[in-house]
Parts: structure tokens; sequence; C-alpha cells
């Protein structure tokens, strides 16, 4: 038989099995946390076409995106959830209720050059508000919310929510004067953290023309100290002279006034200027988030407020905010980092029933199935191998609980239950040998992915 | 600002949030159901290289096939789950454990001409055992008690898993003298139900020579009437005249005799020797599954067990056994039958909180996340609308709760829980609306996704 030989593309995550349940877990956490804050599930085709896809058109998107022809189609892939969420809402816009929230995890295509971290296929998480004709800025105020229980159910605990305005950054852009250059000033404060203060300064007066004592100011200004409400008060002094810029505050504020009620600690928020993002679409609230022990990772949970999410196909104004969580990027880190949980069972089942011969097989399976009447994730392992092979099964597959059954313990009603960690066996009947398991197994059951 | 015309490709599912909601219960049922047979969740990539893609050729699926270049790749993607296991269980072979047991659910692709009810893009959920060298026959008669458990989850009732064995009929064409047209006789069987025992006769005897005589006792054979025990009897009478027909009336044996042990109904199963399956790559048990009150429809969940999972990868001999459900088409199909759960909730809350004015939003924060503590999927509406927009919201979206917050209520601690259905209101604190929410949707929680 002529062969290929079997290789998975670079650039393309594909998971052993134990790796695999943890990744298949966060997904789980993720779309359970979403729900419950009220946001509804959609799933929309990998495939659009082209024109579709790249009606805004232009930079790097053009570069990067997979597009192809079939037959007489001008076809691609979608390159994140933002853009088909936009032609949804105007496609479907008669049939939604507004404000629309949603959520979608599923796979997106950049074509990339390949390098270590990097993912052509990857997952993202999104949700997203979408108001019809304009939206309170309450949403943007939940946000955080959701980012909060959605990481903590995760396991995460040392994580920050940091969040800015836009308003509040571009209105102190045109105090300074600089209002004709603040798309390009914004892209050079977002390189803050990469790229230094010296650096930004120097790119600032340079290439910007931005004056000395100009650039000081905005740098002073954007690395203002203290707790939120100490930057909230710092910023309260700038007020009167932009219109922006007062309203930025007032948002600002409000996003922190309703934070205790929302459920979220303090230690995990901070009003931080410094935060710009870079797309030029945002015009509101801009959130980040870090994990404060791997801040060289950067952000995990990005996003912001934007005024008009799909201009690009309908007339309608449809301002929203949103956030994405790179989960394919986040769980490579998790694993780099060695923070997955190693609590969470991530073998195939949690039992494996071990008949030792043709004649105890009716029972075996009369014990699985009693083991699955239970809840319990059972495996058969039906295979005619020795013994040592048998038990060395559960023991390379990682099943907590191997249930031997031979002839003498079939005849007599009965399984001998062996847990693999302890090696300590004893004969009980199906069903006891299934509340054992059960009660054995509930603290794993409830384990969080990440340590 | 330049317009495109929103749409999306034809042959494409796009749902709407209700049936969105009903479809991501189907999967989160099937997902369950296989975890609890052992069966480990998988994820491939989309994209694979044509070369792995295409190593077995030919055929339809060159043609339907989505392929294209990225650079210096050729690249195609995936149009069914089981030739990227293939490459998975050739790749990865000495870091798996066999009996190898996974799941996969995922879309694949096929450019097949767009008609009614067929798609380009469409899920298969499928499950696989995959032998290492060898693999019991126990394996094969598991799979029923999946497929039974599979669908009773998703609330179907009326259904029957049809089984039968390729070596059965392969063994039956050898004594009938036909061994050397075996798989054109299994193709024109296979269509007996599409087209009628008259046509598959004129089939036999005009395009592939076979008597008047052989057709008749071929027909004859494949429509015996009567209980599984019965066609189990009936094809011991043909025993000892071939060595293949006797190993398949053994494996067919051996489905039926475990199948109480496995917790199968009698009536949800039956051999069934017309039963053939058109891919050539099935060597044993083969299995349809069939709504009874639509038989139309065909089989919504097939398979069999085939010996040689990944011959253009590997020298291994990796025997294996799978099935698998097309979530697309049956999903479309129970729309179209009106077969989809009334009972289940599809909103995108359950509850929603109504501030009515700003003084009152605190509150009605707190009451979200005491209700979201509470395990309740809760949404609050922040925008500034007129009273009836605001429970016009709640309305159009099905949110079978609306909590709403005023004033005087904020002041004393309580909401006005709204039941949408019956109109009924009553104030209530925080804490003893989640109880009454939680308690009044029991029922719709655990309801099953087909009525």
């Amino acid at each position: 038989m002529p062969q290929v030989r079997p290789h998975t593309l670079s650039g393309f995550m594909e998971l052993l099995p134990p790796d695999q349940m943890q990744m298949e877990r966060i997904m789980e956490t993720l779309r359970q946390s979403y729900a419950l804050y009220g946001f509804t599930p959609l799933d929309t085709p990998v495939i659009e076409s082209a024109e579709v896809l790249l009606a805004k058109g232009g930079g790097e998107t053009e570069k990067q995106i997979y597009r192809f022809a079939k037959g007489e189609s001008d076809l691609a892939l979608r390159f994140d959830l933002t853009v088909p969420l936009a032609k949804y809402v105007a496609l479907h816009y008669n049939e939604l209720s507004f404000p629309f929230r949603r959520f979608q995890i599923g796979k997106v295509y950049r074509g990339e050059r390949a390098q270590r971290g990097r993912f052509r296929e990857f997952y993202q998480a999104d949700i997203d508000v979408i108001g019809d004709g304009k939206l309170s800025i309450m949403n943007e105020a939940e946000i955080p919310a959701v980012i909060y229980r959605s990481f903590s159910a995760l396991g995460l605990r040392r994580f920050r929510i940091r969040v800015n305005n836009r308003k509040v950054l571009n209105g102190f852009f045109a105090i300074l004067g600089l209002g004709d250059r603040a798309g390009d000033v914004m892209r050079t404060i977002d390189k803050l953290e990469k790229i230094g203060p010296d650096k930004v300064r120097e790119i600032l007066c340079d290439d910007l023309g931005v004056g000395g004592d100009q650039a000081e100011e905005l740098l002073a200004f954007i690395a203002c100290p203290g707790s939120s409400a100490d930057k909230l008060g710092f910023l309260r002094r700038y007020q009167g002279r932009n219109e922006t810029f007062d309203r930025g505050v007032e948002e600002l504020a409000t996003v922190v006034e309703y934070l205790g009620a929302f459920g979220v600690p303090e230690e995990n928020f901070e009003v931080d200027l410094t935060i710009a993002r870079g797309l030029d679409y945002y015009t509101g609230t801009v959130y980040e988030t870090v994990l404060l022990d791997h801040p060289e990772i950067g952000s995990v949970c990005s996003g912001g407020r934007y005024d008009n999410l799909a201009e690009y196909y309908t007339d309608r104004t449809l301002p929203g905010v949103g956030i994405s969580i790179g989960v394919t990027r986040l769980f490579y880190v998790l694993q780099e980092q060695k923070m997955l949980s190693q609590a969470l069972l991530t073998a195939p089942a949690e039992a494996v029933v071990i008949p030792m011969g043709e004649d105890c097989r009716a029972f075996a399976v009369e014990t699985a199935t009693a083991l699955r009447q239970a809840n319990i994730r059972t495996a058969v392992y039906f295979e005619d191998r020795k013994f040592k092979q048998k038990i060395g099964y559960a023991d390379k597959a990682g099943i907590p609980f191997a249930l031997i059954v031979g002839s003498d313990e079939a005849a007599a009603g009965l399984v001998s239950v062996k847990d693999m960690a302890s090696g300590a066996q004893e004969k009980l009947t199906p069903a006891r040998a299934a509340e054992r398991i059960n009660a054995a197994l509930e603290e794993r059951r409830a384990a969080k992915p990440i340590a």
C-alpha cells in the first residue's frame, strides 16, 4: 500500500487526549459563565463570502486571510468572530431582540508566519452586547463582572482586569492640542508596555511632532499612580476643558461605581490610563486582563466599546461592547507555565471494567451498565490479553478505578474494585462499587481547570 | 460608507438564537452520552495537508473537497472525521492507550450541489474504538448501547437500531457463487430500501449477471422475517458451508446475546439482513438507526466495523468500529418535522432584571448578582426606554421571569417578580426570588431537546 507520512500542519494545535480533556473543560467553563450572564450561544459558518469578510478590507487582514475559489464563488475563512457577528446582526436584525447579547466560541484562521505559540487556527471565545441605536454605559460596567466570573470559574485568582476609556485619552490629547494626531498618539501609547516610556517619548517627539513638554505631560498623565479612586480624582482635576474628556471620566466613574454591586473584588480590578488597545474602532471603555504572575504574556482577555458594529452592511447604528479570549493561545501558555490543574481527571474514563474470561463477560457488562446508570464514565476492557496488559491499560490511560471480574466474583455477584492510586482492592456489588467510586471522585470532578 | 449586502452562503446552516439553543443542547447531550461510555473527546484541525486528506483518493471525495493553496502549501478542509482520526492514530500511536476510544463532534466540508436539507458545512458526531492489531467483537456489541443511550438522552423513543454483519452477507454471496461480484452485489443490496426489490433483481440479473434463481434466493434471504432470534435461527440453517458466513453468524449472535446486559430494550433493536452500507471498508457488524415515525428520512446514525483504519499512513493493523451522527442534517429534519421540544427554554436568559430608573440601578445589579450566584441565567435591561419597551424585551426574547425594580421596591430591598407566562406578579427579596425562579424552572431545565 503506498503510504503518506501522517502529519499535522504547523501552526495548527492538535492535542493528546489528556490535554484535550483540559481544553474541553476550559471551553465548557466559559460556555457556562457566559450563559450565566444572559448571553445566548451563536454559531456561524467558518466559510463566508470573501466580499462579506473583507467588506472593511485593508491591512494585515487581507494578507493573512485564507481565501480560495470553489466553482464561481470567492470564499474565505473567518479571521475573527466580530465580522461574522456584524454580518449576522445586519442580516437577522428583524428577528433579534436588542440589546442582543451573544457569545460565540469557535475557530478562526490567520495565515501568520508560523512561530512558537502563534497559531493559524485558533479558538476565540467572544461575548458582545449590541444595542439598537444606543447602548447604556451600564453594559460596559457589566463586562468586568463577566471576565471576573469566567476567570474565577477557570480557577484563576491572581489576575487583574485593567480598564481605561478612549474618550478620556482622546479628550486629553485634544486638551494637549494633539487632537489631529489622536490615532497615531493612541497607537504609540498602546506600545508603552512593550517598548517603554523613553521609546514612546522618542516616537511622540520625533515622528509625531509632539513637543517635549506635551510628551512629558502625556507620559505623566497616563502613569498617574494610586488606586482607581485616586486616578478618578486625578482625572477630575482636568474636567471642564474638553467635552469628550468629561464624558469619558463620567463613564469611567460609572464603571468603577458599580463594581461592588456586580461582585467584582477590588483586587481584581484597576483603572489603568496606559491601556489604549490598538484597534481604531473602540470609542469608550477598553479592557485588558493580565495574569499577575505572568505579566510577560500580556493581556489574555481584551475588548472594548465601539459605536458602529455593522457599518459595512447596514445604515443602522449598532453600538456595542465586547471582549475576546484567545483560548488556544491561553491554553498554550497555561500548558507552558504548568498551570493546568493536575487534580482534574483527564483519563478517558473514571472506571474500567475488566472481565477475566469469556464466562464473566455478561456480568462485566452488567456492572458497566450499572456504573453508567450511576453517571460514572465507564469503559470495558474486552480484549483477550494477559492480566498484566489488562491492568496496564487502566494504568497507562490514568483511569482511577479498575473493576476486575473473575468467574468466582461473577458467580457471587461481586467485582474486585481496585483503586489504581493506592493499590487497595475490595470486593463489592456493582451498586456498592458505584457509590464508592462516586464518593471518591466527588472532589476531582469539581476541580477547576487551572491550578 | 460603501456597503456590502450581508448574506450567508447557501448550504451553510446559520441558526437564529432559539434554534441555536436547541442545537447546543443536542450537542451537549451527545458529548455527555459519549463520555459516559469512556470515549475521550478529540479535536483535530479543520485544515489538513491535501496529501494527507486525499491519501486514499478517488471518487466523490476528490470532487467535493474544498482544496486550496496558501503560500507553498496544498491544503484542504476535512470532509469527514474518520480520515483525520486515521492520521491522528498513526501520528500519535506511541502516546495512545489501546483500544483507543474517542469521540469527536466537529464541522466537516463537502462542496455538494446545494439542495434542500443538504449542507456543505455540517457537524458530524462520531465515536470510534480502535484496536492495536486486533479488537474484540464485544466492542461491536457495545455500540448499540451507546446509540440507545444517546438517542434516549435526546428524548427520542420510537427509534430502532438495525444491525447486520458484512461477513454474513459476503459469506452468503460466496455460498451462492457470487464471491467474485461481492462488492457490486453489496452496493446493489444497499439500495433496496430506496429502489425496491424489483429494481434490485433487475440490476442483479441484467447488470451483474446473477442468475434468476440466485437473485430470488438472495432477495428471500435478506427479507427473512421474524424477530432477531428467528433470524439467527434462519441463518444457522446455512452454517457449515462457508467459513466467513459462519464467523459472521457467530458475531451477530454475540451482538444480540449481550444487548440485555448492555441495557438495550428489545423494541429498539433488530437484526436486519438488508442493511449493507455503501462503503467498501466495513468488514463486520454494520449499523443503521431509523426513526420509526419518519422512515423516509433514512438512517440518522450509521457505521460499522472495519479492519484497517490507517493503512494509508502506517503498516500497523488498526481495526476499529465506529458510528457517526450527521447532527446538522438531523437537526434540520427535527426542525422540519416539528420534533424539537417546546418545553426546553430557548431564551437568552431565565430572568431579566429591569431597573425603572437610575436610582435603582445599584439594587438591580445586586439582584442580578444574587440570581447569578444561584445559577440563574440572568440579564439586566439597562436601556433608558419606556416601561412598555422594557417589558417588551422580556416578552420578545421569551425570558420567563422579569424582575422589576422601582425606587420604592429598591428602598425596601424588594423586587417585583413577574411570571411572563401567567402575568402573575409578587414582591420578593432577591434571595426569595431566586428560590422561586429555580423551583419554577426545574422541569424546563431537565427537558430533553426532542419532544
